[in-house]
């Protein structure tokens, strides 16, 4: 396959501006924040990357895999153009062979569908995002298309051997400070470990304890995970005190390695309690897997509320995901598994679902609970009022479909007024594309620049003001509420 | 009566700028990004015009009945200001007059209603399409006002009685290419069919299949309307499965005469398909009467995903237009009937109402279904994702209430970066004035080369394919997914 | 405790065109309307002042408790730092210290706190209605931080010791023209009465019933405050009749002391009617506290109904307030009360909700129904499209959490369109601070100014219009829709 002539093809390019309001004033107004933020470290707190990227340091081998398939943001947009998940590389679960014309995909084929649909990324953050990568990581210059996709993934398959893009080297040019992944209490951290004790190192990776799957009872393999979050810990699970002993013991090991953070995903409708004896005889029907929904669902609430209680003895910032539904297709997820972009997000309830959690922990000084959303009205209607009342409240960056820049400005309108912007808890990039990560946080800063040059420009604030605030929404605030 | 003077009327305008972004870069880009979509015909892909319009191409008799009475838009804003819809000459069911004071209204009354609260619809987009229709149409100069009621009467009066104002000369002044109506199956289309046998006519009507009244069971004449639905397709329809057949010999038949879609408004919670018996057995009792309210409900998602499964056989793309509370008040409808303004919007759900539909066809390359909402939250929060992952899957054009300038902004910002431009559908007028489908459109794209020109000053698209994409919302695109 | 030198102070500034579009055209076209709206009176027909102010006009005594503690929007900013209720001089119910370390906390000392926070205020409308009282009213030029926390409070401190800031003479520095408070029917409204007779008073308070207490059935106290309604009354409200007599009777005092106006903040979920012999059973069951919650929510919609035929007779106009979760956590409710900060928005549905009530008496003449919302999701979505077509119903000032520019922003852009601006009831201040109404209404018609000025710069309004609809906001609609 010949590389095809670029002579016509569009430039790529990446103009300074970018993002920025397109009134002079404000315009100019945002430079300057943004130049202030510009400067600093980034902190990621939240995201999904493997630590094991950092332990090996072997460089990423094709850039369709690196920038396609495992990118679940690109993988829908191109399948909603109806490219098939094999087609992109997407591995079945039984590792067989999807694709009955002649085996796997080869990582050129792929980019092939990335270039000829790359007008279905118009619009979207994905595009924002990929194009930065292209432009300031791997050299690109012409703007993917049919023409240019033998040339665009072949420039970017030669900038993927040199050792400047290998994680390391990514994570120094990034200006990283210290990255979270996102783990399972059933993990044993080995990987953190190796990577802690590997002197060549000199980054800052931190685990984040994630319970969902041993506190969300639905799943069949509930009482399963449970007995092994006993043989982790060391401890029986087979009663109620001990399933909660081996949970706490499972956050002290992660927060040994240095976590500050847990992260919850499981749905709740309530934070009620439940009776000492009513949770024991709960847990005994779920293990047994003769509960009903009813009370899947009461202790779901029950167990939020039991994380609250951890959290205000071992300090571990709580981070609330929910209002996702995911594996959509049960046909698809069975065949591909999960995160493959079919995951959709429903309206969510924060104020009398947690009235009962906030009740009890609200004031505490020991809690510090972030929430997130991907129904945006559910900023200014109710975590712009609940977080500007509890001091253990803050208000997480825009989630997922969210994490986009009019989306990012429509929260800084919303949470702005109610929250106060210094109970915002600033960006994390809450990603598993290593090479996004830059993008990510530039497009963040952009956005904030953008919101706070428009305050100053309407004479709400004043330069220095939304200068430190910018500084704060990209660095201080969550190093400091993340405790990292 | 005489004509009022009109010395002091405020001039009526149209501004070419109208609509545009205001800061002079946007603008000026947006400006470039119009003129190319102005050049394109106008396609209609979805509308409520009767057919017979064409058919007889008489002329429009009545400013009034033309621009108030047939124009709900217009009758419920009057109506706010306390106007009663007798006096509005909405006609009642019973054909009775309902006007104590001496008859029915004439249009010159009616139109000094329009003409003395014409600032009750200062800032909506009724005031918009009326300003465009009298000043470009009817060579209105004047701001409707009391004193120039009758001035501005007497003109649109004039201007209806000459030719260029005709139904046919109308289709062809707006440059319209194809116009689709939405018919019941109980319709012979034979109007359709004189129409297209009819020499001297050149355009393109095309019936749209929109089976309501024949599929939601709650209405007391459900099994007539049933029953009905047999004689028109010549099957026995009391039995489930002659039911079906009934449907599909109908949709077959709107095919026949050139129908590309079908449409649907019936409320649904889930589309969960029945078993085969247990269909067959609610269908009876819903013929009988005897059904619950439960049995009602299941049957109606039921029958959305039979509509989808039939639609991956037939290749009718479907349109899903649920959320609407219509015929609120049962006396104002018992006397007036339907489509007299008194129909208001609730919250909708798509995510997990449509999952086992979407699961069933959402992947298949056969089926085409367009999402429609009146909710505005249900943009970022539901569609943007759903079709920025199902190939099946597009997003519809803000639709009703949602169907003006700053809502069309919000949707364009809320689609955009989660379903990606490319995933939206285009502009469809879905109108019920014929008059009014120039203004429509007009409206629809300065919103949509706003939006595009904002991208384009913020860096996030070059020009070259802001205008493309512009081109396609605007023609390419609706021709394309409504296969017109 | 000495002043802390400003050397190095920020100076406080109040620009001249704070909150005005930020793009040159727009901007002096919203100065043009402004300037329009800048010359009327203030009228403020709904707040929750104590009448008992203006009889005393006794000056303010500490700026703390008048701009911190009493503010209890301000009070939970200061929370959400982590400052406790008490620290901020909430007064515990049981009249108790609750501060540990010394007594209850000195007006400075609660400075400070504020002061040391200033950061925290960043964003949202709090700030921005303190910095104009600041500048406006008491003369700070320093911007409130940990250095100018004594030098500002003695500034406030000494401002307030003159006659100038006394509550008549703010009555006449404002160009109030008319102010309402809100009232039990269980207030005999002798301070009103006692106002009303003062010959040196030359102002206008009005009372607004609102029967809250006595038409929720929810609380314990329920009985209680029947009988009380029936003592003040003068009527036997043991039974259901004698009840609403006493109700009817209690509206009629309000009238006769110039109320216009009613306020409804019970939760509903429907408007349906109780038949005559159900409500009477309800309501013995509910006076003998043996009615279910069922019943009690029952008993809620059909009382809003109650209310509304009330309406129809005497007049007065009547607002929906509701959506509010008040007084969330119990434990602080039972130890600091009520309007401490801790109550939080919900979502909120009206169309279904209203629809018996509606049919029964939207179209009538004789009801003006005014609609709040604190889920905004419900501009678009419901009230715009309700008001839009009911006579009887107006939009409400954006409420609460919503009173700010950005969200007032988002409700004229929503409303404007659905609603038309004419069905928009103006600007209401709903305020506990009169130190902040003139801020209040000075933010409000800004936001109305700059919204204006968009839709003259889109050519979707001539400015003369503009300002019409501009001084309309500000005081005609107002005026006119709540009968002051």
């Amino acid at each position: 396959m010949s590389a095809a002539g670029t002579g016509g093809a569009r430039p790529l390019r990446l103009h300074p501006d970018r993002l920025l309001p397109t009134g002079a004033e404000e315009r100019s107004v945002a430079r300057e924040i943004l130049a202030a933020m510009s400067a600093l470290p980034l902190v990621s707190p939240h995201g999904h990357l493997d630590a094991r990227l950092f332990l090996d340091d072997a460089p990423f081998a094709d850039p369709s895999h690196l920038l396609v398939t495992s990118d679940h943001y690109v993988v829908r947009l191109l399948h909603s153009q109806g490219v098939a998940l094999s087609d992109l590389g997407v591995a079945r679960v039984d590792d067989q062979v999807d694709n009955g014309v002649g085996g796997r995909p080869d990582g050129r084929a792929i980019w092939h569908h990335l270039c000829r649909h790359w007008g279905a990324l118009a619009g979207t953050p994905s595009r924002l995002w990929l194009e930065h990568e292209l432009h300031e990581l791997f050299g690109v210059r012409e703007v993917p298309s049919r023409a240019t996709a033998d040339s665009t993934y072949d420039t970017v398959a030669r900038a993927l051997a040199t050792d400047a893009l290998r994680p390391r080297a990514l994570y120094r040019r990034f200006g990283l400070e210290v990255l979270t992944t996102t783990d399972s209490p059933l993990d044993d951290l080995a990987v953190h470990d190796a990577l802690a004790a590997d002197p060549s190192w000199t980054g800052r990776i931190l685990p984040t304890f994630r319970p969902d799957e041993v506190v969300d009872p639905a799943p069949a393999s509930f009482a399963a995970k449970v007995a092994r979050l006993g043989e982790v810990a060391g401890i029986d699970t087979s009663g109620y005190a001990g399933y909660v002993a081996a949970l706490e013991s499972r956050r002290e090991a992660f927060a040994a390695r240095g976590a500050t953070a847990t992260d919850h995903g499981v749905p709740v409708r309530s934070t009620e309690r439940l009776g000492a004896s009513a949770v024991e005889a709960v847990f005994s029907r779920l293990l047994a897997g003769t509960a009903t929904p009813a009370e899947q669902e009461a202790f779901r609430g029950h167990m939020l509320d039991e994380m609250a209680r951890m959290a205000c003895d071992d300090g571990l910032v709580m981070q609330l995901h929910v209002g996702v539904v995911r594996d959509y297709d049960p046909a698809t997820h069975a065949r591909y598994g999960s995160d493959v972009g079919q995951d959709f997000s429903v309206a969510t309830e924060y104020t009398t679902t947690l009235r009962p959690l906030l009740s009890r922990y609200g004031d505490s000084a020991a809690l510090t609970l972030v929430l997130y959303t991907v129904d945006e009205t559910v900023y200014s209607r109710e975590i712009g009022p609940l977080v500007s009342y509890f001091p253990a409240l803050r208000a997480g960056a825009p989630w997922w479909f969210l994490d986009a820049p009019d989306a990012m400005g429509r929260a800084f309108d919303a949470l702005g007024e109610t929250a106060g912007i210094a109970n915002m808890a600033g960006f994390v990039d809450d990603t598993r594309s290593l090479c996004g990560i830059g993008a990510r946080h530039d497009v963040a800063r952009r956005a904030a620049a953008g919101y706070l040059a428009r305050l100053v420009c309407e004479h709400r604030l004043e330069i220095e003001e939304a200068t430190e605030l910018g500084r704060g929404f990209a660095y201080d605030r969550p190093k400091a509420i993340f405790k990292v």
